[in-house]
């Protein structure tokens, strides 16, 4: 993994059903994975990040509507855990 | 801050009403911060995280349900971005 490699959380609210599902389009298109409904994690390139994050910005939110976006860097992503293993857990625990 | 601070985002989806509300209480006792509705954020000592993540494991969940933590170190915070500025960030920009 190059160094302009980063691993990326994004967790959003956002009431609008056709804004929502853009949204989940737009990060799955960029690789991201869903490990919550409303969340999303993977691996993306410090260009794509840059390229998303400026597309989420961009996008005309509610008043009650947020995204949060957590740039972790490679130490930070072994600390991540959720309750039920993420599918990359899964892949690593078999390795 | 001593070192034994971390920094912790907790996302959650838990259909339950009773069971999020619980969780929400025991996030904010711990004196994490709400920054979406379900995503909680701030500070915490190594010991309480601990603990907490030792209660949230210990909830039963349902099918659909998940809980991720998040511990990240104080340079990855720096990175931490919300659409909606987050009230720490409100205050760091009137510094």
């Amino acid at each position: 993994m190059g160094t302009d490699t980063k691993y990326v959380i994004v967790a959003y609210d956002i009431e609008n059903n056709g804004k929502r599902s853009r949204i989940a389009e737009l990060l799955l298109y960029h690789g991201l994975v869903r490990i919550q409904y409303s969340v999303f994690a993977g691996e993306i390139t410090a260009r794509e990040l840059k390229d998303v994050t400026r597309k989420l910005f961009d996008m005309e939110l509610e008043e009650d509507d947020n995204i949060t976006i957590i740039p972790i860097c490679m130490n930070c992503k072994k600390n991540v855990w959720s309750i039920k293993p993420l599918p990359e857990q899964i892949k690593h625990l078999s390795i």
